[in-house]
């Protein structure tokens, strides 16, 4: 619809290229940036363009980094021997939240996807299997989506890893905690059934 | 959490306080951010600056307005007879997206709120009462929501316009369309009942 105020409409046209923001979100974030002081939306634009300008990738896991190398990678406290390969970077933030890993990480940007094109010389996956050897890791964890890319691209990097002798494993597939077995997939049942545990 | 990237936690922070958006919510708006172009990025903050600088409230309705003016004052193809009273500038997008009503608006920004200092003369009433009579109005609807603040708020507008026999009305209450009776509180349909019409 038109409001009659272009600089609001295109601000909601902005807003609404976030994810799972449609036209009323969009309209209700607008109005609230509206009614907002000035200076706290001068500190959101303003951090927005150095957001931009400032933060790139690790130039070692390919994570974000405000510098060369990330605060993971500087971290000499964690485990020199053991990474987590994830397909981005926002799932390495996912993982340090949960805490209990404390290897390194490395992140693919994707996950192979021959119908698109992807290939492994498009993700970090060369950089992957030369860092495995440089650096001596002991083990290699696929923490990719349970999809069927995630697993392909997971089944590809064991392989290739898998010839130069290197630990590779993935995470346990099964019931989600809390849940309840009338709300889980059959798939998942599958899997849990299979990879069942003495109690 | 640390990201252990100072400028990520604070784009996190400034996302957090748009309304409804949590800290993950925040996390997901703050990596689609990352992942967009720079370009969309620029013209989104600079967007958020001009709207602060540029959206100010119209010197006649209280509405929106990138000028003195909002476009619905500027526009004189409204009726110039029938005004609607609402709480917020965003109640007057709301109606007009509705499209029904072709009259003009006027924004009290607020409601009657005695326990938190807000009388008439914080909100934009003696404007009303001083514009109704100046400008001729015939009808004032007031479209303020239906809550206690809201009500009480419409009854003190429509004593201060009754006395100059000015014609005050409001918005039907009842079944809202599409409803069932099991999900309408018990208030609304005493209201749907006592305001029964023939069928």
């Amino acid at each position: 619809m038109d409001y009659g105020l272009p600089l609001l409409q295109a601000l909601i046209e902005h807003l609404r290229k976030l994810p799972g923001v449609g036209e009323k979100t969009a309209r209700r974030l607008a109005f609230a940036i509206l009614g907002m002081d000035e200076e706290e939306v001068k500190g959101f634009a303003e951090t927005l363009l150095q957001v931009k300008r400032d933060i790139g990738f690790c130039n070692r896991c390919g994570s974000l980094a405000e510098g060369e190398f990330c605060s993971i990678c500087r971290d000499r406290s964690r485990n020199e021997s053991i990474l987590c390969v994830v397909e981005r970077p926002s799932d390495v933030f996912i993982l340090e939240s949960n805490g209990q890993f404390r290897g390194r990480y490395h992140v693919l940007h994707g996950v192979l996807s021959p119908l698109d094109g992807v290939g492994p010389d498009n993700l970090n996956i060369p950089q992957l299997e030369k860092r495995v050897l440089k650096e001596g890791i002991k083990e290699v964890i696929i923490a990719t989506n349970p999809s069927v890319e995630g697993d392909t691209t997971s089944l590809y990097i064991a392989r290739l890893l898998g010839k130069h002798g290197i630990k590779v494993t993935r995470p346990a597939r099964g019931l989600p905690l809390g849940s309840s077995l009338e709300y889980v997939d059959s798939g998942t049942i599958s899997k849990a059934l299979e990879g069942r545990e003495p109690i």
